[in-house]
Formats: structure tokens, sequence, C-alpha cells
């Protein structure tokens, strides 16, 4: 059994509710559910979820030195914050950065990521079924 | 009886205190109160501040899919925020951005906005009396 | 009773004509009459068009040591001309910056003013409301 | 029985010859038959390399419009050819940009592909799994 | 006595943990008591840590008006954050930015510093000697 | 019998006589008799000139509504006028932009127009030829 | 009779099947036979199509010292390749550049052509006439 | 007797009146009728100004072929127009360029002249005085 | 005997034959003969010389693990080709890269050499002499 | 009499031999020797050649506080020296800034000057009489 | 005792002289003794000042393997010395940059340091004490 | 025999001590005096060091019209100094630019040099052997 923690930034609470035509109109509650069940004989997947990039940060240290892994769509941090980053580079559980949309087909503001060159890996642009990859990433 | 919230973002709340010079003497609550009994017959005006860009995105959310207007002066996040753009893309009520200086005509970094593209329009440069415009733009 | 002149640049006597899907349906003489009968007791609106940036500085300096205020709306010259920015640092009479589309929104090359930094405000994005906005702004 | 197709560009064919400490020292058709058994049940996956960027595109042009889905590692290509991204919106079947190698973590002239806008997502930094993880997209 | 402030921003909370081969093996904690023994007699100095904006803001807020000195260590935020400049200059209490590693020896992005122009002066490169410095530069 | 306008912008009054290296030695008036002959059975070709911004978009406004084609060689103001810009978008009649010499081939600042974009096509770097094919794409 | 060679670059051997509300319904092969109709007793109009950027400098090689014009729609190779350009250059039939949509009417990449400036003209923005005007400009 | 003209461009009509710590306080005129007497014996200096970019243009050619000289001070037309610096490359008398204030000591885009690469020399920063140096560098 | 190959990219079989001014008017393959003369008892010197990036990255992998050295004047893929840069990382022998003419004395888009990072050393600027230099850094 | 220093930068003892159609064909010496004459009765005229821009500074330093101007050509360290603008803004001397070439149009790294913003004016283009309008600027 | 050297660059011997309201009043001749006096039984301070690049590399030479500490501001010289970074890196006694002034608070071009990135750390802004602060860091 | 000088820039008089990985562990002194044995009989070699741009000038100046050829590794002059190329310019010996390590591997501010543009041709990356190569070109 893994231990995986999916965290996700700002407005991703909104999910379902929040420009349905970008992210789709399903809850991520809704989804994590279905996440749970489908790997719940080879994970153990917590879920967290943020509009702080101070409490990013602070889950990143809280759980970044024990769990397997971590998924992690900061959403607008992504693109700006050097602090989530950072945090990723000091712990030593990998994050694999994930995006609902193709944000390369997007603004150009969401083309740099200040969290790629630290992940492991990236996966964007396949909906909600992005996390489940990721999670698929570490099995 | 319209419902309008005004979110005032870092540092806003050293208002009377900070750079008089450039953001005037009189502190906002002082001037809010005035705002409220000329409006007071027409709007409903609640009052948000906030240093945190994670307080500002839940406030967004908290009101902007019942409040009529926000009237938003998100400060130096402003000028940073990708996350706080994409709340008030992702709520429904619109969101009018303010500033007490003239932006523009301050540090070139001051002239770039990541919230204006998604606010419905912009009043900056009329000191405190941008406020007042803001909730006029919506009478 | 206050003297404002508003100035309108190039392309805005086609108002009602062109790009209704951006600029509206109405022209701005009719739109004109009603801020005027609105305003009678407070101020003395006049209006002057121009495709000509030579014609519009000539006005702004002619109005722009008598006037109370001046509402221009440079339309494609506000992006470009460095002359009508220095005409307007030249005159005494504040002048106030409108825009009828929420600049901000649309091509990367509006997004940059000239005449910002030497405006005493801006207000934009409220269609033909933008002048209103204006004109209370000196009451 | 999905019809998937594997497209590797230029220097792969060298994979497990070249540069080991970036891109691992198997060869891609070793990996190929383990991934083919293990998905053998659900996918025809069929393979093809190239170091022209002009077979590239034909192969597209010639599988684009029947297959299930295309996976395409560019390579160099990703970065310099807009013919490439042009042959992909050209074509109806969907393309995922894997990469074995974490791209964001390398050279400044790898952050940027033409392909990604114009591909369903994108998949990488995850080494050969990455391929796995771009089959398992689509199923 | 001096009453001075030392302000870490985020991920400083994981010194001694944290890349030791950037940022050194010891505890900020460790170093802390220490500093404090040496100055004893001419310094009363507080110690603060944030993983939030928001809240090195209402620090500052907090103490700027009354503190002799404030010495800051804004971390990855000092490359990105407009609000911690802006409260800076809103305060009275002058303040000194420290950064342990020599921040211009390392990634592109870490050689900008919002915090820069509006602090008293600067010392980095010198492991946590640099907060040494700091409060020397005000002894 | 199609009704087409062609407008040239500033300096190419003098064509003839200006740098006859880059532009030739033929007076446009004499170029234009000759056009007129050969299309005398297929169209009404009128002619205007000025050297003056505000004039090209005012004769822009007067024939933009009627004409069945605009050919427009804006000279100088091809790379500095979003006035006219918005001119051509703001009109109905369909305007096909001209340039006599190869501006690709010259000065860099001469490679950007902000007319292209809004133009039905673009011709150019075939001497006063361009003008016939101008002609000719709307026959 | 004058030698005319057409050369077509990447994708446009789709033409008529690729994003038509770009590039319009109709295949290049049906629109080829009208033109050679046309221009049946001024001109011998050849036809070569490739996907490979080696090949176009090949067949221009092969062509470029014998044929009276060259018309090149070199589609994705336009923004990219300095080698075509190159072998404008080197060659001595002059050679048209066409584009069938208006390019810089699309994404900022393809407003730069490395072409152009060694090409005798550019046509854009007609659909398929392009190539007729071209054809044109060398009768 | 040389026959030279003095173009004054936009805002120089405001001479004396405007911000009188740049440009200084006497009117053009008034500095004008001392020049023309110190030169009296030498040299027939006539003047021009126009707030119109077109009306400029129009005085180049008009003047530009007999004159023996021609000084420009262009004002903001300096910095924006390439229809006046095609207008200087297209006539036959030289043309100095001059500048009251020292433009390099003042805002960014102030600092580049699309006239000085055509003009035969430029002098700036010696106040009113730049022009008799003008005049002085044709004697 | 060292074994060592001459690749030559794109238009350098036109040599003799195209802009003589900048290349000189000897065919490559009489100074080939030359060259294989004077150094015919220390190397044994193949060539090849192709017009596509696919054919170059082909003969590189073909030769790059057995070959003393690869002198390789790439024309312009040298400016463009990420695919050939990889495949010199990806090969063991080291490649020299030669340039006839001085590129840093031409046009601006040739002065960046993808190739030049991964190259053992670079050799421009001495006619088809460069070659000869090249061969000597061997011997 | 006025005390007036002229300072020529590097390779300006060359003048007369170096590049004759850029310079001129006339020493420097001779050329002052006319100049010295000219103005006998007014000034004292020094003149001082260095290559090294440490001497150039010593120079500035050491009359600096005692000439009535200082006319200096500092050739290409015009473009790279801060050191040099310094020592004029650290001296109280009014330096005078010349060029004998149109250095706008030129290279563009010599359209930047780092004196220019603090010298009291610029005079360039008028070949070695630009030196005689700076000594008649300062008369 | 430690063997420390202090060298300042162009311009510093002005001190107490130059522009007094960015770096003070007094001479850095007279600072020095105060400083040499308080660290008399730890140190041996030596002073060097040159306007010259070359004689500081020099300097740096010789002192640069013997010396236990070189202190170093090094001026103008910071921002355009790529060669005095390169002699930094060639020694191997450790080097401090110090700055009197914030340099970051003052023109753009003041922002960037060749020497920053090679020195062991920076101390800026703190008026001459910036040298007792660079002593105290390797007490 | 040809008279060749060989000059070396800044901190290249430290070969053998200085970064042995970059630049080899043997003196330059060393290396010559097998250089000037190999072609005694071809040519007389002169050698100049210096750390001063000013004397490497000189140098050029001096030598530079009798000299068969100059071989120029200015050290870290190369990528700031326009008075060095200007000098290169000025005088009618052929200069060859020569660098020990792969400059082009290197920073990225060592990438451009401001004097290959005006040598006959740059060698580059083959250790202390560029030099005999450069020698090598002349013969």
């Amino acid at each position: 059994m893994k231990n995986i923690l999916i965290i996700n930034g700002p407005n991703l609470n909104l999910l379902g509710k929040r420009e349905p035509e970008i992210y789709g109109g399903r809850t991520f509650e809704n989804y994590l559910s279905t996440l749970q069940q489908q790997f719940s004989e080879q994970a153990k997947i917590e879920y967290f979820q943020s509009n702080s990039e101070g409490e990013i940060i602070d889950k990143l240290h809280g759980t970044g030195f024990t769990a397997d892994a971590i998924i992690l769509n900061a959403g607008g941090y992504t693109h700006t914050s050097v602090a989530i980053a950072d945090a990723i580079s000091a712990i030593t559980t990998p994050v694999i950065e994930v995006h609902i949309s193709n944000v390369f087909a997007r603004e150009k503001f969401r083309h740099h990521s200040f969290l790629s060159p630290v992940c492991k890996g990236t996966i964007c642009g396949f909906g909600l079924d992005s996390y489940r990859l990721a999670i698929l990433s570490v099995m």
C-alpha cells in the first residue's frame, strides 16, 4: 500500500462550478471517491485543497518526508510561486505536477511553470484523468 | 438595494498611515462610513481587508455567486497573482478593479495587472474617490 | 457650473455602426444628449471628435488652460501617440482617460497607453457609461 | 482493440546507447515488446521511428485519420517544428506528446514546445514509463 | 538595548534538513540561540517564521513602527512579492535583506529581488553568518 | 463595374522623385492612368493620396461602406498606426494592403504591419505592379 | 510560354481535408488543373509537393536556374527554415512567396518569415487565389 | 545668403507656457527674432510649426528640394513617426535634428528617434541654443 | 591513418555556383580532392553532402561511433536544428563545426549556433581553408 | 578666456588613417590647430587623447573641477562605460558629448550611450565640425 | 592577524567630493584610518584604488593567492567587466563585493553585477559601513 | 618569413594557474616556445599580454599596419569591448580571434563577441592548439 497525497491549489475547490467549458462539470470530491475505490488495494489516497500558497507549502513540508508520492495541481501558483518550487526541492517525496486543461493551449503566462523543473514529471491536458495517470505513474 | 462587497488587499489596512504622499492621510474605515451613508438607500456595502492572497480568493468564492458587484483593490497582488485572476474568472459576480493612485505613473512593474482582463472594468487614479466611482458604475 | 470637454479620437465617429459586439449599437451623439440632460445643472459639456492626431492636440491646447476637466478617449492614438501625451502634460486642465471596452481584455498592443501616466485617472470597460463615471469624478 | 501508433523522432533510435544518464540504458525496441505484451488484449501498438521531419509528417498524415491515438516523442523537432505542429492540427486522431526526460529541467530551448498546444495532452519526465502512461490515457 | 526582529520566509523552517549543500546542516533555532547569547547585552532579538506571504506582511505591519530594525530573509517571496515590498515601504522601521546562499550564483530568477530597492541594504552569500552581519549593521 | 479606391499614404506623392533605387522612377499618376485604361471595362478606379493619418481614416470611413474594394498603401503609417487598423476593422469594404518594395528586405521596423491582420490580404514587393495584382484579386 | 513551378510545402497535400475553416474545402490538384487551363497559352505550370525540407531544397536547386518563376508556399517551413531561405538566395530564378490564409491574422510565430526577405515578393490571404495572383505577377 | 527652414512639431507652440522647468520660459517666436537678427546677413530663416504629422510631411516635401537646410524639432513625433523619417529620406535638402532638452536624460521612450538615422546630424540638450548651433552647422 | 568524415549540409552542393562573393567560385569536390591529396598519408577523408536534416542525422549516427573525427558544416541547419545538436551529443566521435564565411559578420540569425555548444570546437571565416584547419586540428 | 578641454577616446588617434569613408582623411591634430586659431581670442583649448578608459577617467577628475567645459568623444567607450558616465556625474564641469559620424545610422550597439544622460548635451554627425559646434555651445 | 586588501574602483577616489547625497561627504582615506585602528589587533588592512580596469585585475592577481580576503568595490566596472569577474574566478583568495549605496534602488543598469556570481558574498547599501561589515564577515 | 603577433588579453597571464579544468595546466610562455620552434622557418612570432583594454588597443595600433597577421585572444574583453573591435576595424593587418575553451558551451554572456564580426575568422575550443591553428591559417 502506497501513501499518496493529492494537493489541489487555488480555485480547484470550485471544480464543477467554475468555467465548465475548460474544467468540466464534475466536482473533485466526486471524482476523488471514484479514484480511491479504483486504487483501494494499492494506495491510500489523501486529499488536501487550499487557496493559500503558505498552506500548500506547510502541507508539502508536513507530508513530504513520509508520503510515497505527492500529486500537485498548484493552479495559478504554478506560474508564479518560487516558494512552492523551493518547498518541492526541500522535501524528499517525489512530486508529480498535473493540470486538468492543456495549459500550453491557453494564455501565454500559463506556459511557464516554476514547478516543472523540480517535479519528477508533468502530466497535463487529460481533464480529471490527469490525476489517475499520475497515480499510475507510481504504481 | 444592491449587495456590494469592497475587498482591499495587502497594505491597504495601513491607509492613512502608509506613504501619505501617494495614498492620502485618511483611513479606509473613515472613508467607508461616508460611502455607506451616501449610498444607504441604494446599496448595502460590505468591507473585507486581508493581506493574504488565499483569504482574498476565499472571500471572492464566498460572495462571488450572490453579491451584485465586488469592488477589488488587490494592492500588490494586482501585479503578481494569477490565482486571484482565476478566482475572478471562476465566479459570476462582476468584479471592478480600483486603484487609489495612478498606477501607470509609478514603477513599471505596476503597469501590468493580471486582474484587468478578467474584471468588468478598471478605475484608477482618483484617490479614495475611485471606490465611489466604482459603486456608481453599478447604479 | 463646470466646463467639461469630451474629446473622442479616431473611429469613435462610427460608434453605433462599428463592431457593435465590442462598442455597442448606440451613436455617441445620442448618448451625449442624455449625458447633457442628466448633468444640465452641474456642467456644461462640450464635445469634439476628430480622426486627426494634430487636431486633437490643437483642441487640447485650445481648451486645456480654461476648462475644468477634459475627458479623453483617444482611440487608437492612446497606444501610439507621444505627441498627445506631451500635450496633456503641457496643459493645466486635468485630463481623464476613458475607454468604452476593456482594453486589457483585447490585443496586447492595446494594453499600453502613452496617455495614462500623464492623465489624472483612467476609467475603462464600462461601455458608454465610462464617460458618465468620468464626469462624476469631477463632481 | 485500439489502434495506437507510437512515433519516435530524431535520435531516439539511439536509445540505450545515447547519453544513458539522461535517457537510460535500455533500447526502445526492448521496451516496446514489453509494452505490447502488457496491453496485448486492449491495443495493437505499432511503432515508427525516423530522424526526418518530413517522414514524421508523412506518417502522421498516413495514420492520423484512422488510428485511435498517436503517441509522439518528436525529440529535438518538438522545439523547432511548426510543420509537425501543423500536421497534428490537420489530422483527426488525437496526439499525445511524451518525453522521457523532464525537459523543463534541462536547457532553456527545451522548455518551449510547438507541439504541446495542438496535442491532447503532455506527459514528460517519467523515463520510458511516459509511453505506458500515454497508452493508459486512452484506455 | 535595541529591539531587532528576524523574519524568515518560506522553507527556512526546514533549515538543516533542506538541501544542506546549499543551506548548510544547522537548524535556524540552534543558530538563533547562539546569536541571542552573542548580542545579549546589546539587543533583544525576536524571531518569526512563516510560509505565508500574508502573515509576513502582518508581522511587518505589527512591528514595523516600533522595532529598531527588521532582518528579513523572505526566501522565494523575495523574487515574486510586490506585496511584501509595499509593506516594507509602508512601515518606518528599516529592513535589512539577507540571504544565506549567494543568490546571484544560482538560477536566473533568483537574481531579481522586489525587496532590495526598498530595503536599507542587502547582505547575501555568507551562510547563516549573513544574519550576524545584519545585526552588526545596526550596532 | 466594380468601384475600387486606391489610397496612398505618406510620401507616395513623391513617387518618381523619391529614392528611385527603391521605388522606381515613374509617378503614380502616370501609372494610374495606365491601370484605369487596362481595367476600364471592369472597374471604376478612384485615387486618393494624403500625408495625414487622419485624412486617410476619414477617407476609409467615407468610402468603406460602399466601395467594392479598397487598395491601401499606407506607407510609413503601416508600421505605426493602430488608428488606421481600427478604421479598417470598422468599415465593411475589404481592404487589400500593398507595398511597392519588399518591406521584409528592408529595415526591421518595416517588418511589422498593424494593418495586415485586419486586411483581407497583402501583396508586396512587385513594384507598382503590386497595385495591378491587388485589382486582379477582386476580379 | 513561361516555365513556372509551384512548390507546396508540408501539409498542403491535405488541402481540402485539413482545417477547412482556414484553408477551404478544395484539393490543390483540383485547383491546379483550373489554373493550368486558364493559363494554358501563356505558361507551362508544373507542380511539386513535399513534406520534407530537404526535398524542397533539392527541387529549388533542380529548377532554380532554368524556370522563369517559382511560386512557393513553404507552409510551416516558412517560419523556421534558414536552409530554404539560403536555397532561394542561391538560385537565380525569382521566387514568389504565397500563403493561402492571412498569416498575419494567426498565431504570432506565423508573422515572421525567413523567406520573405529573399523572395521577389509576397502574396498572402487570398485563399487559393493567391497562386493565380502570383502567376499573374510574372505575366 | 542661405535659405534655412526651422520646423517645430507638436506642442512647441506652447513654448514658454509648457513645463518651463524642462523647456524654459521664453516663447519660440521671441527667440526666433533674435536668431533672425543674429544671422541676418548670412541666412534667411523661415519658421513653420504644426501639431499635425501630415502637415510636417507636406512642409518637408514643399521645401525639401530647394532650401539649403532644414532644422527639425519634431517633438513627440521624433519617437513614433516612420512617415516623417521617410519624408526626410525622400527629399534632398539635409535635415538637422534638434531637441531643446536632453532627451536621453528623460523617459526611456524618448531615447529612440526614428529620425536620427536619416538626418545629417543631431544636436540636443542645449535649450533653445540647440537651434543656433544647428544654424551654425551649415555656416 | 585517421578516419575523417566531412559532412556538408544544405546548399553547399551549389558551392562555386551560389553567391560567389560570399562563398567563392570553386566547387567543393574540386577542393576536396586537393585536401585528400595533401593529407593522403595521414588521413582517409570521406565526404557526404545532403540537403536533408534527417539524412545528416542518419550519417552522424552511422559514423559517429567509429570515425576519428567529423567535420560538419551544417549550413542553414546550424541555426535551427536542435535535432542535429542532439545527434552530436549522442555520438562519441568528436565533431568540429566549420563555416566558410564569417557568420558573425552576416545576418543576426546566423550568429547563434545550436551546434557550437556540443561540438569540440568551431572554425569559421577562412573560406574553404576552414576545412583544412579542421583536419589539422586532429593531426 | 574660457578653458576648454577636448578629450578623445580610443582609436581617435588614428583619425585620418582609420576608415576614412566614415571618419574622413584629416588628422585630429591638424584640425585642432585650426580650431585653436579660430577661437584664439575666446578660449584656451587643450587636447587629450587616450585609448585607456582609466586614463580618460583620471583626466576628467583632474580637470573636471576647474575647466569651463569638457568636450568628450569617448569613441567605443561611449556605449560600454558606466565608469566614465560616473566620472562625468562626479565632476562639476559640464561635459558635451560629440561624435564625428552619425552614430544612429550605424550598428545598433552604437545607438545607446551611457554618457548622454549625464552630459549637458550631445552633438553628432557633423564630421570634425561637431567639435567646433561644441565649442560654440559654450560661447 | 589576517591580511585583508580593500580595492576601490573608478571614481571612488572622489569620495567626499562626488555626489555627496548618494555617497556621503567623507573621504575614503579618512574612513580607512578609523577602520585600521578598529581592527588593528585582528587584521592588516591594505588599500588600493584605481580608475583602470587593467590595474584592478593586476592587483587581484598580485594579492589573490596570498591575502586572506579581498574586499572589492569595483564601482562602475561592477556592471560591465567580464574581465574582473574572470580575475576573481582565477584567484584563490575569496572576494567580498561591497557597495556604498543601495545599487538596487538606482538606475536599472546598476542592478546587474558581473562580479556577484563569482564573489563569496555581497554587502550593499550601508554607506561606508559596508566595508566594516565585509571585514567582520571574515572575522 | 611572416611577422605574426599573438596578443593575449586579461587573465591569460595566469594560464597554468587559473581554473585548470577549463584552461589546462600549462603556462602560455611554455607553449609559446614550442610554437616558435615549430614555425621557426616560416614565421617570426611575437607575444604580448596585457590586462588593460587600452594597452591592447595601443598594441593593435602599433603593429596593425605592418604585421602579416595578429592572433588575438581578448579574454573577457571579447564580450564587452567596442573599443577593441573599433581598433581591429581601424588597422589593416588581418586579426584572427582565438579562444582556448569552447566559449559557446559556457555562460551565456560568453556567446556574444564584439570582435568576431570584424576579425577575419574565429577559432575556438581546441585548447592551446587554437593558437597553432590560427598560425596555420596564414601559412
